[in-house]
């Protein structure tokens, strides 16, 4: 990793300042030193051989890194700036940020500057499988698995790699959560050369391989009648798969596992607990130092339509509280942010303000399934800053999301990423937008939500403009129009793909399966458990105690109360937990149909505006790219006037309203 | 064929007699002669050889044959029978007719019994994939291919031939008018070895092969730049194949063509007609005596669904008028039951009834996509007689679509299935619904529809009961309840799956794609032209020319005026041709949301009442058939329930309109 860092250094370098960048030498003297230069070590070797107050460089800790201008420090030298990471990542993670600080302008600090990670863990999920298609992926094929096994060549994973350093993600698991019989086989010997491989391809970079399993391994994989946690032999199974997969990847960070959900085999079945479920698994991968993020994402999806108590919602919340101090302390659950699924606006999930004796990561996703699918334009991360800004109030004001979940600072005990026997993980996972396509994520302007998970999950208050502005600068250069306009589409564009798809926090009108466009009634009538239960009068479901499901006793106060009660409930979210007349007249003095008519025209005619800053680029940025956004951007539009069109000729036939403007509703 | 015929003639007879039956001989004379036995053969050599006035068996005409009984004809000598055809394929037809007779208990007729094909062309379209797969198959997987080819083992293709002769069909297209690349090679050397190995399997059964042709084979095949069908080169390329073809199989029936038609390429990619394209191929036919079976299945599948104007059900009749008397005379334009397609309520297509100098052939659709998927009991031939039976009026009072164009009587010249400069062919053709699947067709009781097909192309005035009970007595034996309960639950079937599915011919309320089960918007908003435009006050698409898109003036008066009268509409096809409201009374007395209602429960319940009577057969069946059908029989129940919930549902949530009766609509 420091030979990494050292090198990216000198390439990062030389391409910012165009110039060559004189050879450094390994140590902590000699070319490249203080004095006129950059020394590149840890704080181990800094304190053995630098000048300087100790206190500049004092330890960092894990991961972390302080870069300590060194000018003036011997009269008459040139300026000189130290880098010095708490532990070999942190070199690496300080390098970048040497480099990032060039690029934006931002400079060299004038004192020591600090920083370490907030989450421990700051991974990916990639939804990758072994044939090398990418469930939700809208970037091409992956660039991890090819033809059943891993890519043979590796040389796009070490680009890889390189980007997630750049962006301190430090693990990745490559393979689906949704693991079919190909996925369960990497863990296996034959699967398990491959999985070296990628480990090997990534570890110079300080990322760390998980894998995804398949609770049906015992039987799957190891011909036995059950995968029942509590029988012997499944414990058995387990131990002796860990040690085969630790014995080829020894820094191994663990297992995901998506159990019991959406017909993934699973505890359920044996009638077991999540509990025991996750535990027999922790248990096998204790030895090792591995852990388990066990997804909670478990709802029933044969729900009867019919079936107008059971709440998909609260779902999660019910499952796992009760559970809660019952895991291992190497599990953690991984939670979505909201209760649903990765709907453009939902609360964020009551669980990661619950059980407070369960270690929790937060999942987001990094691809676009709901949110454009890489054609659309939908900078994410302030649609993130508001779950991890969420104030759960599970210990009194100032219980963030941020602060509890991400960073660990929960009652479940001091985060890191443990050997065995020490307490679970903390951290935030994404889903991962990116494939084979050559500028990784399809639509360029995507990139920035890759760039915004690993800074967000780095240091979370950050602010969503300030990661926006960084990207823009490093992805597009320094001209200062570029980078107002591009990071006012960034900040602008979730709120305007939300305008014109469903409104207020009402979710799931989308094409079902693929999720692509609009289908208001498509998953009206299924298995799903996401309904909106629309008739002449009124849509939505009402999730109050009072009156609904009971979704808002989740939260601890004052959001249940809040939630609970129209009048104070988030507009945005209002139909997420209301269920609202038509012809209801809002706060700002509309009926929710004119509200949804209103807002349908002004997200296309932003749209548009988006369409209009961009051509205003056309000189400043490099033709293919500019053309490239310009055709997504064309194709955003197209679809947002379908979403407008659709939506709402849907409220006004359910309605009758007309519309107060005139403008047509077909 | 004659061969055959006196084969199966054995083999039948010793198995409904139970003893073995002496050996034939071939030709006039010997064992089995008309003298207490059967004689097989033509009538020529009939003539020749046979006693008896040369009236009785006169010779019945191409595929014809007549049936004398020979008793008493030399005294004293035991009662006989001779089976005259008219070629060798009437010999094969008579063969089973007698089969028929005996098995079913009508016996030896007393007279001469003579009889002929209605439908010259009597064929079945499979929509198998060379990779094995059927689309819109529900009976396991093609008979006809495997792994990309030709099944290598055709002992199964042998037994369908033997079912098809068994019911008069004479021709067959195995391969998908969904043509993709490896269907296109299906005309190339390496794809005709595998197609010559199956015409001559079914050969023997007086089958005959067709292909689906790729309209694009020029290009995909030939390497040319176009497929314009007026480039001379794309017809040099054509002729070759055709060349090709029938150096490989000399009786190849011709070519099947699905073009400019739901993404098949087309002659409007060149902006040519579809007469241009059809002739071009019909001209590389003609001198091997081959046929273009040219599918009117054309509309504009990218239909923008704000557009209120175009309509659907009106797309064919527009594409085709105008080219009547353009065709080749060896084309022929295969066009389905009804406007739109295959809805379980449709009035019959107005093309039927138009272009007089065109050669048409009627399609009508065995497998059940839009009837249950072979897991609702649904028996198709009154369906089937409704189009048959239905008086277009095309040449006044009388002008049947079984006379005009099942037989060919139009005007478009005389019937066959003509060589090279003669008339076209005149027919039906049904899209098969086999698979390999044991029993044919997965749900026993659809194996009622196959053999329905064959025996109303070959009489179309066959009552569905007679087809009904005849087949019931030969599938299930003589047992009197056993057929009485099958004729009542097959007669039923149609009216009870209409009853519960989408109320007065309104259709499309399923699943996109699947075609499975109720989505009542799920085609809402697409672009595939069939929109219900339900709104909170009424629902269904207004094709009056008064105050619609005019599609009734298609028909031929009286239909144009009684379609176009709300009030003296076919109240089963109101919704088909009017816009009603939720509260408008029905001539029944209730309203249309009641009736819906009433309907939907009158339906389930029916299904009930059949899996009682069925119930009662348990000790008249064997019990592997009777747990098949039972199964499937409480497979449809659950289906039902699913229809009648959410259609009742959706048309409560859309009126508001509660149900008399208090039944709960969810």
């Amino acid at each position: 990793m420091l030979r990494v860092a050292g090198s990216e250094l000198a390439v990062g370098l030389e391409r910012l300042l165009g110039r060559p960048v004189a050879g450094a030498t390994d140590g902590a003297s000699g070319g490249g030193g203080p004095d006129g230069g950059v020394w590149l070590g840890t704080a181990a070797v800094a304190e053995a051989g630098l000048a300087g107050t100790a206190a500049d460089w004092a330890s960092p800790g894990p991961e972390g890194f302080v870069i300590v201008p060194t000018a003036g420090e011997r009269e008459g030298a040139p300026g000189g700036v130290a880098i010095i990471g708490g532990d070999e990542r942190g070199c690496l993670y300080g390098a970048f940020a040497l480099l990032r600080r060039i690029a934006t302008g931002e400079g060299l600090p004038a004192t020591p500057h600090r920083e370490a990670p907030v989450a421990p863990l700051r991974m990916l999920d990639h939804w990758d499988n072994p044939d090398g298609s990418v469930e939700r992926g809208y970037a091409g094929r992956s660039i991890c698995f090819s033809g059943g096994e891993v890519t043979h060549d590796l040389a796009r994973v070490r680009a890889y790699g390189r980007l997630l350093a750049s962006v301190g993600i430090n693990a990745l698991a490559p393979n689906n959560v949704n693991v079919g019989r190909a996925g369960a086989e990497l863990v296996t010997a034959r699967g398990l050369g491959g999985i070296a491989r990628l480990a090997a391809a990534l570890r110079p970079f300080g990322v760390r391989l998980a894998l995804s399993v398949n609770f049906a391994g015992p039987i799957l994989l190891g011909g036995l009648p059950t995968a029942d946690p509590r029988e012997p032999m499944v414990g058995d199974w387990w131990r002796t798969a860990a040690e085969r997969v630790y014995a080829a990847v020894p820094d191994l960070l663990g297992f995901v596992v998506k159990a019991s959900s959406e017909g993934q085999p699973g505890p359920h079945s044996y009638g077991a607990s999540q509990a025991e479920g996750a535990n027999v698994i922790a248990g096998a991968l204790a030895p090792f130092g591995g852990v388990v993020l066990w997804r909670a994402f478990v709802y029933d999806c044969e729900q009867d339509w019919r079936d107008t108590v059971t709440d998909r919602a609260k779902a999660a919340y019910e499952e796992f509280v009760p559970l809660d101090g019952a895991f291992a302390p190497n599990v953690a659950l991984q939670i979505k942010n909201g209760p649903m699924d990765f709907q453009v606006r939902e609360p964020p999930s009551p669980l990661l303000g619950a059980a407070p004796r369960t270690r929790k990561l937060l999942e987001v996703q990094i691809t676009q399934e709901y949110t454009g699918q890489q054609i659309h334009v939908c900078f994410l991360p302030p649609m993130w800053k508001e779950v991890l800004d969420f104030d759960t109030h599970a210990r009194g004001p100032g219980s963030t999301v941020a602060e509890l979940v991400v960073a660990g600072g929960g009652e479940s005990g001091p985060a890191g990423i443990p050997g065995g026997g020490e307490p679970g993980p903390a951290g935030m996972v994404g889903v991962a937008n990116v494939g084979d396509e050559p500028g990784w994520t399809g639509h360029p302007l995507a990139q920035a939500n890759l760039y915004g998970f690993g800074r967000l999950a780095w240091q979370p208050s950050l602010s969503a403009e300030a990661i926006a502005r960084e990207w823009a600068a490093l992805t597009f250069g320094s001209d200062e129009t570029v980078r107002d306009v591009l990071t006012g589409i960034l900040l602008a564009s979730r709120a305007v793909y939300e305008s014109y798809t469903s409104p207020l926090g009402l979710g799931w009108m989308v094409t079902p399966h693929t999720h692509d466009g609009p289908d208001p009634e498509g998953y009206e009538y299924s298995r799903w458990g996401t309904y909106l239960r629309a008739d002449r009068d009124a849509i939505g479901v009402d999730r109050s105690v009072a009156r609904g499901t009971g979704f808002t006793a989740q939260y601890h106060e004052p959001w249940r109360s809040i939630y609970e009660d129209r009048e104070r409930c988030p507009p945005e979210l209002l139909l997420f937990f209301h269920r609202v007349a038509y012809a209801e007249s809002l706060p700002t003095g509309v009926t929710l149909a004119q509200h949804v008519y209103d807002s349908h025209h002004a997200g296309v005619e932003a749209v548009r505006g988006f369409i209009a800053r961009w051509q205003e680029l056309r000189d400043r940025v490099d033709p293919v790219r500019h053309a490239a956004v310009a055709r997504r951007l064309r194709a955003q539009l197209k679809s947002a006037e379908e979403w407008r069109d659709v939506i709402n000729a849907y409220f006004h036939r359910r309605s009758g309203i007309p519309d107060a403007h005139g403008r047509p509703l077909h």
